[in-house]
Formats: C-alpha cells, sequence, structure tokens
C-alpha cells in the first residue's frame, strides 16, 4: 500500500492489523559523469515499493533528498543539514507515532544519511518520551540499505569486482537503468578514477574525485543487472521487515 | 529536464543558459474520505513536470510533506512544523544557489504551506545575504499555487460551485483520478460537511471536519475533469515562470 | 483594559469573565522619506487600544519589531528573523494560554508579518497540544490587519486612489499623522516612485524602492483622514473581535 | 531621538554623526498586588527617553517582554525563554550594527534579563565576527540597570529602608506612579510578605512568594519620590552613555 | 564520590539518601603568558572534589568548556556560544532529574559563565514544568564561584592587593600550581598590563588585552598560596553546599 | 601535550609545527553493575594522552559526556541530544579552526558516540565554508574507536570469546581497572544477561537490558589485562594519527 494513495479511512483500518511502515530515503546528490542525480532516491523508491507490495506494508512517500553535505560542490546537488534532517525525521515519525505507528523501517539508498538516521532516531526516542505518549515505549526504527544486503554485495562482487566502488556504483547505476530504461546515459569516463580517499567538506571531496566517482566504473552496469539487485534488494528487505515486525 | 534524472554535467550545461528551477510541493495528509492522501504532492508534481516540459525548465525532486499540522487528527498525514519547514526550504534553496540558481519557482499544492514558504524566502534571502554569496541579491522565489490559477478556478466554480469548497476539492480529486485512475477511490459521503470554520489546532479541526472534507464534494470529481484542470494549470503557470524568467 | 497598566491580580479577575486577549503587533521600519519607523508598531498599537475600549478586552503591550527582513536595506529597520519571530509568538501566547487565555486576536499593522504570523500559530497550536494543558485544544488565534479592513480599504481608495500603493501608504501616515500630530515630517517626493516589483531580498528592495515607498503618495495625508481610518479600523475590529469571542 | 517617530533619511543622517543606540528593555510581568504589570517596561522606557532627551541620543522602540520565567506562575506574565531572547537581541543588534550603528545601551527595567542579555551579547559579538562586517570589531553593548544606579539605590534605601525589597519594589512603583498616576492601584498588602529566598521555577517561586512581591512594601511608594527616581536614574546614566560613547 | 568512578547501583543507593550532586564548571581559555589554557576547569574540579569528599555528595564529571568566547582571538581557546551551553545545561539537567536529582550546586571557576548558567536555569526550570515531570518543582540549582568564596577573596586582596586583577590572577593560578606542581609556568610578564576595559568581541578583547592577562600579576602565584585558596573554598563552599541542602 | 596544562603562547608555537589536535570523548552512562560510569571518557582520556605523549600530539581536554540517550532509564547516565551533541563538536572545532588546526582526531570510548560525531563532522565542514575561513577546505576530522582497533578486537576474542558482548564489557571494564585500581567493584552478575537486542528508546532499553550490560562478562577483566588494552590501543591510535598527519 502506497500512503500517497490512500486515504485517511484506509489508513485507519491499516492501523488495526500493522503498526509497521516502510519509509524509503534516498539522497538528490551528483552520481558521477552518467549517473542519475536521483538515484538514490530512485532505488529507495522502487526497491521500498517492492517490499511494500511483496509484505502487504504501508510505504510512506520518498524522502528525496537527504544528507549530501560533501557533494554539493557538484550542481544538482541539494543537501540537508544534519541538524535539519533530525528534525524533519523527527516530525515524521511523530506524526506517525501520534496515529498510532510503531514500527519505522527506513528503505535507504545513500550511505551518507545512516549516521544522521541514526541520531534522529535517538533524538525522536527521547523526544516522544518527553511527550507522554502512550506507545512512545514500543517506537521501533530501523534502517534498511539496499546496497549492503549480503546478496546484493555478493552480486556486485561477483559481476564487477573492485570496479564497484563506493560512490555512482555500476549496482546503484543498474538499478537506475533498470527502473528508468529511457534515462540511461552515455558519458566518456576517463581511466582514471579518484579512489581510497576519506570524506570530508565538499571543495576537498571534488577535489578528490573530480568526476564525482568514487572508484566506480559504471559503464559496467546493465539494466538487466539492475533487475537482479531489485530482486534480491526485495527479497532480502521483505524478510528484514517481516522480522523487523515479529520481533518484539 | 527532470533533476533527478539529470547528471551533474547535464545540470552544469542547464546552468550556462538557465539560472531557474521549478520546485514542486505538496503535502502528505488527509483529503477526506475518497481524496488521496498524497493528493497536493500529487498534483504539484504533476503539473511541475507539464510546465518544465512546456518551457524547458529544471524540475527539482517533488517536496512530498509540508506543513499540514492541522490535518495531523488523522491517521496518515504527516507534517513538518513551520520552524523545520524554513530550515529545509532554507538548505534547498542555499545548495542551489551555490550551483548558480537564482530564479525559483515553487509549484505549490497546498494552501496551508504557503505562509510558512514565504516566511522561509525570507529567512534564506537574508541568510545569503550574510553569507557573502556574489549571485545572492539576484535569487528570487515566487509560488505558484495550481489551485488558485485564475483559469482553474474558473472552471472550478463552474464545474462545482460552492462544492468545490476548500479542501478534499473535487477539482483536486480530478487531478489525482486523472494522474492515477487505478486509484479512484469510493466511500459514501455524508450530504452534510463541515463547511466555514477557521482553522486552528489538529484536534479543533477533526472535530468541525469530521471527515476531513472542508465544504467540498469530491464525488463530482471525473478524471476528464482532471484532465482540464491539469491542462489549465500547466499552461497558465508556464507562462507565469517565463514572465519570471523574464523579468529582472 | 491594557495588560500593562493592570495588576496580575486583575488580570485573574478578567480571566473569570473573558479569555479573549488582543495582542497589537507592528514592525520597525522604513516607511519612505515622510513616513515614521514605527508607523507600523503606531498604528497597530492605538487601534488595538480603541478597541481595548470599546469592547473592554485586554490589550497585551505592542510587539515592536516584527518581520521586515526586506527593509533592512534602509537605517533604522529593525527585523527579527521569521525563525526568531515564530519562537516569540510560541512563548508570549504559551505563557498566556498557561494562565487561561484562549482567543488571541493580534491587531497588526504589517503585511510582512502575516505569513510568519500564521506559521507561528501552527507550530504554537502543535506545541501547546504536546504539553498535554488542558484548555489547548480550545486556543485560538486570528490576525486582524486595520489596513485590510474593509471599510479601511475603502475610503483609502476614495480618498488616494492608485497613489495609496502598498508601503508608505497615505493611509498609514495619515494614521500616525492623527495619533503624533507633533511628529508630521516634510520631505521632498520624487514625482517617480517604484512600483509593482515583487519582494525578494533587502538589497534588491533597495535598488527597486530607492526612496522606500512602494507606488505610494504620502503627500496626501492628512491627521484628518487619520481620525477616520481610525474610526473605521477601531469600528470593524471591535465587531471582528466580538465575532471571534462568540464563536465557538 | 526616538527611532520610531524619525525617518530612515533622519537616521541616515543622525548615523554620520552618532554610532550609538538606547534599547529600553523592560519585563511583562507580575509586580504584586498593586503593581502594574508592564512596570519593569514603563520605568526603562521613561528614563531612556528621558536619557535621549539629555544626551541627544536615538532610543530605539522598547523591549516590553522579557526573561520572566519565573514569575509565569501569575496571570499576566509573558516570558521569552532564555533561548529565544538571545536571538531575539542578536536579530536587533545584527540589523543595527549592517546600518552603522555600534554601540549599543540597553536600559533595564528588570533584573531577571541582565544574565541572558549578556549571554546574548557573547553570541552576538561571535556571529558578527562571522559575518566578515566591517565594523564588527567595533560593536559594544552595555546594560543600563535604572534601579542600580547608585543614586537611585541610596534614595530608596532612605525612603524605604528594607522595605525596599528586591521585587515589586516601592522605588519602581513609585516611578510607575509618576509617569501613569491615572494608574495608581489600591489593594490591601499583607504585613507579612515572602523574602530572602532564592529564585528558581516559577511554581516554587508562586509558593514562596504568594502575592508576587519579594520583601517589598509598594505601599509606601508616591508619585513624587517616583520623579526623584526618575531624575535620578536620566541623570546618572546620561552621564554612563555619554562615557560610553567617548571611550573607544 | 566521584559519578565517573560509581557504578549505577551505587548512584541509585546514592539518591536514597540525597538528590544533590555537584558538578565542576570551568573553561578552555587563554589565561595569560603563565596560567594554563585550563585553569579554570582544573580549580573547578579539585574544589568541587575537595567539597564533594567533605560532604559525602555526588560529584558529576567536569563540564571543562564554557562560554569564552571573548578569548577565542588566542589560540587554544576552545568555547561554547550561550544558545548551545544553554542547550548542554538543559540536557545535564533534565538527564539527572529524570533519575531523580534535584538539587544542583555547579562549583565554577570561570566568571563567564554565570550569566549564561543563569540563563540556562531559568530555560530548564520552564523546560521541566512543560514536561509534567513529578519532581520538577523541587529542582534548584545554584552556582559557586570559587573565585568569589568571601575567605578567598579576603586572602587575595591580602597576598596581591590590586595586582589580583580580575583574568589570570595569582589566586587561580597559585591554585594550579598547587594541583599541578609539574605545569609551573616561565614566561617574561610586560611591567604593563591591560586593566579596567570592558568586555566585548574577541578580537577587541585582544587589542585591549594583548597578553591575555587582566590587570593580574601572576608572577606573585605560588603552590603555597594555592593551597589555601583550595582549603578556603573548599571550606565555604561545603558549608554552602550543605545549607543548600537543608534549605528546603 | 595537553592543552589544559600548556599556556596559549605554548599553543601558539605548537600550531608552528603542526595542525593537528586530538580530542578525547567519552560518555557518561552506565556501565553494567560493576562497570563505572565514567568508563567510556576515562578510556578515551587515557588513551588519547597516551598517545599525545608518544607523537608529540595536543590533547584537548575530555569530552566526559556524549550521546548516550539509550542509557538514561539508569541513574546516574548523563546524555546530550544528538542535536545538541552537534553544536558542541561545531563550537568545538570551529574555535580550533579559527586559531590555525585543521586536523582533528577524536579518540573515542563509545559506540553510541559514532553516528552524531559523523553527523556533526558533515555539518562542521559546510559551516565552515560558510564563514570563509582560508583554511576551512583543509579541515579533516576522523574518529579512532579505541575498541574497534583490530588489536585490540583480537586481544578481548581471545580473552574473552563471545562473553566480551556488547556493552560494559570486560575489555573496557578491564582498561578503567589498570587506570583507576582503587575503583575497583565487586558485584553479583546474573548468569543470564540480555543479548542480541537492537537499541531503541532507554525504557525499552531497560526492559531487556535489566542490569545494563549487553551480552558481557566483565568479571573476567583484570587490570593486567587492561594494562594490554592500554598498550595496543595507544601503539594502534598512535599510528593511525602519523599517518592522518601525514595524509593530505
Ligand atoms: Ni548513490
Ligand atoms: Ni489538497
Ligand atoms: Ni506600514
Ligand atoms: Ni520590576
Ligand atoms: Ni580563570
Ligand atoms: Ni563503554
Amino acid at each position: 500500500m502506497l500512503l500517497h494513495l490512500s486515504t485517511w479511512s484506509e489508513v485507519e483500518v491499516y492501523l488495526k492489523q500493522s503498526q509497521g511502515i516502510i519509509l524509503p530515503i534516498g539522497s538528490t546528490e551528483q552520481h558521477g559523469p552518467t549517473g542519475l542525480i536521483g538515484t538514490d532516491a530512485i532505488c529507495a523508491e522502487a526497491i521500498a515499493r517492492g517490499v511494500g507490495d511483496a509484505v502487504n506494508a504501508m510505504v510512506a512517500p520518498t524522502i528525496n533528498v537527504g544528507m549530501a553535505l560533501h557533494h554539493t560542490g557538484f550542481p544538482g546537488t541539494i543537501s540537508l543539514r544534519p541538524s535539519t534532517m533530525i528534525l524533519v525525521i523527527k516530525d515524521y515519525i511523530s506524526c506517525l507515532v501520534k496515529a498510532g505507528f510503531t514500527k519505522f523501517l527506513f528503505i535507504n539508498g545513500h550511505g551518507g544519511n545512516i549516521a544522521t538516521l541514526k541520531a534522529a532516531f535517538a533524538e525522536t526516542y527521547a523526544h516522544l518520551a518527553d511527550l507522554n505518549i502512550p506507545n512512545a515505549d514500543l517506537v521501533q526504527c530501523q534502517i534498511g540499505n539496499w546496497f549492503m544486503c549480503s546478496s546484493v554485495y555478493k552480486l556486485a562482487k561477483e559481476l564487477y569486482g573492485h570496479e564497484e566502488g563506493s560512490h555512482a556504483t555500476p549496482s546503484e547505476v543498474a538499478l537506475t537503468q533498470y527502473i528508468y530504461p529511457e534515462a540511461i546515459k552515455q558519458a566518456a569516463l576517463s581511466a582514471e578514477v579518484g579512489s581510497g580517499h576519506k570524506i570530508y567538506g565538499a571543495a576537498d571531496f571534488r577535489k578528490r574525485y573530480p568526476d564525482g566517482r568514487m572508484g566506480s566504473n559504471p559503464a559496467l552496469a546493465t539494466p538487466e543487472h539492475g533487475k537482479q539487485f531489485y530482486d534480491l534488494a526485495v527479497k532480502e528487505l521483505s524478510n528484514g521487515y517481516l522480522e523487523f515486525l515479529n520481533t518484539d
């Protein structure tokens, strides 16, 4: 069930049988010369909807913009500051908890969101406890990073080896090619690619990773690979969601 | 051009010919017994993309959640607090300004966003001026409310008269039916509908508007009407965008 | 009754018979070559006190500084940022709600305050609901813009036509002349006056409106006009306040 | 010169000869059974204007509401939280510094404001330094507490001895009687009065100081005393302002 | 008892007999050519532990960094902004109040902390009242400034006269010499020393006080003096703590 | 070099040869029936000083309180909210960057700090870029978690196997025993210990981990083990620091 295509009465009915909800969260950030700026949101959304279908769970609208400050040296990137993102996540969860939801799975497409999401969860648990909401103590938030699913990771290594890299990866590009075949991009990729540097500020990032890729060769991506990644991620995260729901 | 389906290099090229960008903003809130919770985001997104196509403008990812605190008494509603939303808008615009954008048209699907958007614009202009960014003084933000387009308003009055109401209106429901015909909802609507009350807090709102509608009869909506509204809004807002771009 | 000239025991007695309070809010901002920097606060305060006398309502101290960031290019302007003003309004209302007040009429002298006030009201309703205060659900806030009273607007059009303009207007200048005849200013006004531009940042504003006026000819103002505006606004807002009190 | 009765052009002229400004700051808080809720703002405003006249200085609009959280157990009290007040002061000073002011004398009527004002000054100096404003390093803020003027203090001790107390004092009540003779209040004062307790939260304060007075006997106040206090405070603070201006 | 050397079970036992806690707070800031950057934290910590031993009170970990923005022109200084420090203090106290503590004595080594601490206490009392915590109304916070103990002050005047000065004083340097004899510093001190200037921003401070001292001659300090100051401060603050605990 | 035992002139000299600084950060939180509340700060501080000695680096005062909201169900725990901690870290780093430091190694004793630290670094890089500070682009922050050093981890597994657990571990307890042999605690440990549950809010945590341990058996700890862990961590983190310094 997609929250945005439901009515409030349908949500009311849903809440009688489940208090779980899936929230896709991505990022709007450069993904190299051939990767889509929306890659992380596109992947998270598609997989979250696949999971929602598979396990009959409510899926919230996608959070399209996340924490991508280090990519802001490239045009088209939009980022929340972590302090803003914490407030956003707190507002989202607080509204949904008051309505009766207690189990939150954020299906995430962007590694840069993880730290701030975790910080936001801690902030939110404490906030809800302060509000004296009856079900505050039952609230549980988890992150499901599709790109860190073991099956996904394994396939990526098989297909691409070290050319998977860590940003603008062929696996995520493949997934977007599968979802948006009409938006497959062609651009020359330099043989040389920045790799292995730590991430600091935006100007520093652009200097170290001049075309935005981090050690990856997205030219290896195909839509067919994308379908494989999609299927694996949906399966693994569906199992994860059910286990989450069934654990007190 | 859709930002999320572009690469950063394409954005770089775009910025050489235009500094304008369209940002669809909606809300995730109850829309009565038959209206979709995502109505405002769905409408804003569809129209923004229509405008983007018509005028060859960059369209940012949709801001799906806005200021809907007064609807939070109904399950499924998600809202930012105004103070959070100001930070979100400030973060969005600041990133884009640093990349070179200066003209921001927010195509808006939700009346409740307007005040906070205006506050956010003022906050952001002052913030950018403080940053000593070269093009800070050129930054201009406007709101284009599709439902307040004169052509849209006129048609709604013709088709529905006073049954247009002011929330969960047949016009917006019609538009979502046109966009998502597979999600047309059936539910009994009481003949009586709350109307004419001012908007205060969430509990008060639900008491005054028990099924979420504000004076509207969304049963009058048809997908064909939706197409008409879509065409009118795209046309009028496309003209508005071009005028905005061409005014210094 | 003026709150600042009352004792707390008098407020306690007042609260037994009424939970309403009037809060004048203005701005401290340039008003062209002949308009007083305090114009908006002066007008709001005088009218609020007139209304308070007419309807026997408590009147809070005037909020002298509002949201006038776009005027800060002119010396003497003081503005809160919208995010600050939201906190200020939230603090004011929260204190008064805890004491028993529930009906808040902000008599406003400055168009630039409206958006932020509305955002602040939404923020405050949600905050009060979180606090579990017994009467939180009864709290209602309204804005009464004296310059948008239909009687005021009609007279301004009669007296000044399009020379009323939209900032540093002859109507507001007339009102300050009536209240402070000793502070009537003389200065040459250029025949040409900026007009019709949208409002963005402060530097942009000053460039478009070099002497601060927006399409107005304040030289038309007289203290006698001011008295007429005062009488009309007090009458209309008094009726508005009583209707507000009498509506649940 | 009163800022609110000046035009921006007059401020521009003023700034050529002086960069100093006086900001009256009070509080809106209970002052015992016979003291006015606006006492602290009334006193600060009157004295600030007296000083402004005496030394030909610009006087800003009065900040009517300050930090009075400990008085919020009594109806009619309005308080900013310290974190809000810091932002307010920062916004005020930042606007005025950008216009050219550098010397800020806050004439203060409320002991409870002092700590937060000092915190706000520190916050503001650092903020201005971050903004790279040319005259940031010249900005100087001082507090002039009229009730701590040595001449005022001496007279209060002479007239009232220990019955001066520390809140709702006869000296401040006398000053309001001089300024607003029409608002002199009569109410029985219990012989017993809370005294000597430290100040913690609002509920605790009301328990220890049940009628709001802190060790004072405001029944001793007369308008004639008020005039004496006024004259002394204006004289002493005028000297203080001139010394402030003349010290680099 | 030192909190950091206790277990939670020991704290649980302690809370059955006492709800008091001592929190040492210092600063990390320049203290002239021979004073340690940690002087204020070192002194506060040592004295707090001495008091804790003397009165069998729980002592929290030292807050090493406080409000020292005016010293940030000298390398090595670290400061919180006042707005940050208010949040820190609020977080500390809120955690401890929820666990059962109600009496908080901040033993303070830095004058610059006082205003912000007071602001933070007010902010915190109001926050706790909003949370509906049972013992919120019993929460009491006090500041014990070791350098303002009358016995300390008297000895400093006896030993150093006006050469005590007001920052990087021989008394505080002596105390650090007593605590860390291995860190006694030698450096030439200019005969001339800045003195009597008010404190504004950091750049201004460094200009007026070029070596960081404020009117002091720390060359007079000896470790033996330090022991005397230590003993006096521990004794006086121990009495103060017991009186605090025994007052309701 | 310990910052708190240095003078500002010594820091000035240090900065000519190195721009690196080590910041120990711990937590003040329950560590089971026998673990010290200050465990994480104690370990971080000791190791940081060991590293500082080994590599001749400046060591800042310890941040004793971190992000431990999930432990606040146990008395004695003190936690910053993540949003507060972000501001604290931002303030620390900003002060030090302005003084000339650019390489920040946070030696961390608490897993719960990691996410918020990472968020804070991102927030800070963006903040510094906005300030137009010359060396903003050179600023680099890293976290060195002593308990995640591979040599430490290996030894812990060898000595304790799965009884190492993940909180109140024998390895960290051993380290505190080595540092504070006088504070070795004795308490009965139930054979059963909570294990394998995810971390959500504080009340939930205490329910799942009733004595505070997470799968650990701290009874295995000895001071001799502690020395081994200390030596390994100092060695490994010293190498890490030097590598950090030597990488541009
Ligand atoms: Ni990605
Ligand atoms: Ni709608
Ligand atoms: Ni006006
Ligand atoms: Ni007073
Ligand atoms: Ni000191
Ligand atoms: Ni630990």
